[in-house]
């Protein structure tokens, strides 16, 4: 999930922004971050109130608590989660602020699931910030991710929505289980496409799929239209996260945000590695073992396992698999009639690929 | 919440036991003991139920899940949580499945609290077996107490009962708060009373009082037994961690389920030593902070403890606070009538302080 949190800064306006510079700079162009912008634009003054929420909510008497889940909710981060209730919930006429509160729920799910991973990785790094457990320690975070999480169900509890909580409880399960299969079977040579996806399903896209799904569900509108957003959520998400995993394999880093290369030196199979090491089993046997298997590598061997990735084609299989999601994302939404919503959230979807051109 | 999982065998019967024998042994006299057994056997149906749920709902695809949980939950533990949520239900006339579904949805906070705690004490041994983290490793520990923390709100959600969720993730939240408090505060020489409480309170007590408070709701029964059942819930937890609190100053190893002295080892100020600090800070100042602030113990330290911890009245005022919260748990029930399973309930509270007898 790490490079997600990473989008350049020009598409990230969380909180309230200065509207007519940012309107001077969608007219410009039709750029891919232009679109996103104007996500951000429309969405500026509910993403402020879900910020405020949000700030709210991560109070507690005991002050590590909100020392720890301020530095890295403060550490920016695009909200996109919470985005994409916010926008789902606007296309299906979302009043009241149930919507805002599913949406600050959705951003402390993720932010507890981050402080998790971190410490279960052993991260780092977490939005170009020192990881919380290597200030306040892996105690903290485990427990303030469990506090974040717990504060999720709260929020959730307000809106009154049953249905709401099913989804969002249900996604909860399924990023652990996702995660957990990660950590079984992501660092296996002979790891296949399918369980691939259902890993990659179950860490990232489920989360995107309920994010929009419960925007919609609170916003009262017909199972057709839910389970068009839950469609378009699950293939965005999927769309974004293959982007980044084609993008560990030779993304600008400040594209990615952190340096191209981080999955292949944790020994993480994602699908570049995974077509190419199917690709190439037979001349290059040797090599995938000993830098997989055995995980030990040389300062060279990315570089020969990035042209590996680019010359068997896994690397353009990977981002047409991309592509392949981000038009169904969009097809997803036709359901809906045309408006400034729909449009914004279509090319939310061809952003999510485009990044990688 | 360590020895809270070691109440000795004979008063730990979760699944259905033969009921001639218990009914006997009941009769022989009128021990705590015999009227723990008493309770569970009105409760022997019912918590066979929980039992099979919370089988069936740690089922997962992903077959790491339910071989780390099946080995905590079945390594036994007395499902004390689960029972008050199922007695309070019974004693406010529940029907239906609700309480089962609370009180399978209870336990698994409780083991998901457990898994966490843990890895974040780095402790070795959980109800006698070889603890999770050892095992599989402190991330599958993690991510597995995830798993299984969401799957208390999908099984919650499925009563339909928006107040119990209110109720528990509202306590979900309050036990992160505890132990972030006891993680940053309890190895504190100049921790003091009331900030011990809130640690005791948030960790061990807030979960029993959701847990019997859970069971009165789903069961609609007045606000005012609603609440006389979260106050029994609470006075009952404080009784029982104070009590294990002063049995880790003299319990017997069987009562307790682990050595004595562990606390003092660990450095962490529990009620017993923080006021045999108070009382002895001017005569045995040296010694205190060298074994609790620099944690510089030799063999013979602990049995120099016992001994402050006695003589100074320490041990004897933390059972007299114990034995008040019994009482005043006992005293809630009487908004109640008169009932095998108010008796039962009553008989409870004398056991969670009778057992350091």
């Amino acid at each position: 999930m790490d490079a997600l949190e990473a989008i350049p800064a020009t598409a990230v306006k969380p909180g309230p922004a200065p509207v007519s510079v940012e309107r001077a700079s969608v007219d410009k162009g039709p750029g891919p971050d232009a679109s996103v912008e104007r996500l951000f634009d429309l969405a500026a003054t509910d993403m402020a109130a879900v910020d405020a929420l949000i700030r709210d909510r991560l109070q507690s008497p005991v002050a590590l608590i909100p020392a720890l889940a301020e530095h890295l909710i403060s550490a920016g981060g695009k909200r996109l989660r919470p985005l994409l209730t916010v926008a789902a919930g606007r296309l299906c006429g979302a009043r009241g602020d149930g919507h805002l509160k599913l949406a600050a729920s959705v951003e402390f799910i993720h932010t507890a699931t981050l402080l998790h991973d971190d410490v279960v990785d052993g991260s780092s790094l977490r939005r170009g910030k020192t990881a919380a457990h290597l200030i306040w320690g892996g105690a903290s975070s485990v427990l303030v991710g469990d506090f974040l999480f717990a504060r999720a169900f709260e929020l959730m509890v307000e809106t009154g929505s049953l249905r709401s909580l099913q989804i969002l409880a249900q996604a909860s399960r399924v990023i652990a289980e996702g995660e957990v299969l990660q950590l079984t079977r992501a660092h296996d040579l002979n790891l296949n496409q399918d369980t691939y996806l259902e890993i990659i399903r179950g860490k990232t896209a489920e989360l995107f799929a309920a994010a929009a799904e419960a925007g919609a569900v609170v916003s009262g509108v017909s199972d057709r239209k839910v389970a068009a957003l839950n469609d378009y959520g699950m293939k965005l998400g999927l769309a974004f996260q293959l982007t980044d995993d084609a993008l560990d394999y030779g993304g600008a880093s400040e594209v990615l945000g952190k340096n191209a290369g981080d999955d292949f030196r944790e020994g993480k199979v994602t699908l570049p590695l995974l077509l190419a090491i199917e690709r190439t089993r037979a001349s290059e046997r040797g090599f995938w073992e000993r830098v997989i298997d055995r995980r030990d590598q040389t300062d060279d061997d990315f570089a020969r396992a990035v042209a590996l990735v680019i010359q068997s084609g896994a690397l353009a299989a990977t981002l047409d698999l991309a592509q392949r999601y981000a038009e169904e994302a969009k097809a997803a939404l036709q359901v809906f009639e045309l408006s400034d919503w729909r449009a914004s959230l279509e090319t939310l979807a061809d952003f999510a690929v485009s990044r990688a051109a």
